[in-house]
């Protein structure tokens, strides 16, 4: 059978996230169900980032075995047809080798974590973001975050239900940038590792968050890491503002894409 | 009685726009009541542009006299509280002269028209967007957009219910930006003028679509403008792609206002 890459965008916001379970809409039965409207013999689907509930994807890339061959654009927009009015949709959509995968031919992820500290209440973009009303020292942030790039031991910054065999992880690299908007100032964390622990991202922002608080100084970024110590990490930060932003692949089944 | 000027900002898709009227929400109805419920002889409100139905505000400017007197922070935040849940939220108060009127003072109204072209559905910001899956001519688009530069009869381009007194405005500038992302092309396009008619920017945006398709020259819409027909306008652009973007006052009653 013929395998199939999509990359996925999706507003995470009324999913109990990707992985399928039994009593919860998911993005994943989501998109099986619609794959098997259009092949009934449409195998299971592999992604490259198990997102949880409320996280959004502005490209999660998938993989799917069809029993038909498809044209890539023709089978991106019928996908789109049969994923409405679901908040889910295929943006491009390729044949590739039956040894690609989705999940293990990953090279890298990227995540972005989207914080917005403003008084007055967001409106606009409520569910994609997290908004706090505190000032944050983005430079004590940044230095803070410098103690998470490279090979760690992870365990403080993993949740306990994560299912990875190691807690050993590489952080490639994580930046934060800032830019004034609405009468606020948005915190754009930015994340890259070649795979990463359960609510490592969301871990990370909810410490360095207080750091930027004044509430831990950089240095204790450093202590919590080498402590190896669940309870040394802060509040694990809302699901609503991260988004899984980018995965590469080498070589990039999508470089020559048909577009969606 | 002191008189108070807000910044709002909101998500136009729950309301049946800004102006009061029965048996449908809108969000001076939403203002007005939360301002009630802090201040029992609080005014009516008079915005600076009365937005239609599904048309977003990054930046509405509002007045009303209340009884006592707030300082600008304190009253944003208690007014907020009182707006809770509905999606409008008072960014900044200020207290003004009893001179200013949101709608009088106003010496300019700039607007912001989003669409995006892409194929594959939206889903992150389905209501914020007018989505459109055939590539446009910008640049024919730009050279229609300069013959509506300038002081003009807009009978063209002006809705049927429109109240004004004269169809004749002068438009200061219209601007289209492009910003290539999530594997489609997004157009802003920026008007700005000391006031409008109504429907006057979806009428401008709906006719340059049509322009960007190549179902009309340039020119035509020089001819269009010229024809003082209302049947000569393309179609009206939708709401959802519409926001109230900022408005200017001289002197600026928010320069030195106290952030909300």
């Amino acid at each position: 059978m013929p395998r199939y890459a999509f990359q996925l965008e999706y507003d995470g916001s009324g999913f109990a996230g990707w992985q399928k379970q039994a009593n919860s809409l998911t993005v994943q039965e989501c998109v099986e169900a619609a794959l098997r409207r259009l092949d009934d013999l449409a195998g299971s689907v592999v992604a490259a980032g198990r997102t949880d509930s409320g996280v959004h994807a502005l490209c999660q890339v998938i993989h799917c075995d069809l029993d038909k061959g498809w044209e890539g654009g023709k089978l991106c927009d019928a996908l789109n047809a049969q994923l409405r009015p679901h908040a889910v949709a295929a943006v491009t959509a390729v044949r590739t080798d039956a040894g690609f995968s989705a999940r293990f031919s990953a090279v890298r992820r990227s995540y972005l974590y989207r914080l917005m500290i403003r008084r007055a209440p967001m409106v606009l973009e409520r569910q994609f973001l997290w908004q706090l009303s505190r000032q944050l020292d983005v430079g004590r942030m940044r230095e803070a975050a410098e103690f998470l790039i490279g090979r760690h031991d992870f365990t403080t910054f993993r949740s306990a239900h994560c299912q990875a065999d190691s807690p050993v992880k590489t952080l490639d690299g994580i930046k934060i940038e800032t830019f004034e908007r609405s009468g606020g100032l948005e915190l754009r964390v930015r994340v890259t590792a070649r795979s990463f622990l359960h609510r490592q991202v969301r871990s990370f922002v909810g410490t360095l968050e207080r750091v930027g608080a004044g509430m831990m100084p950089p240095e204790g970024v450093r202590e919590a890491l080498e402590a190896r110590d669940r309870s040394r990490c802060g509040p694990v930060a809302p699901a609503r503002g991260l988004y899984l932003e980018r995965v590469d692949y080498d070589p990039d089944p999508f470089a020559a894409g048909s577009a969606g």
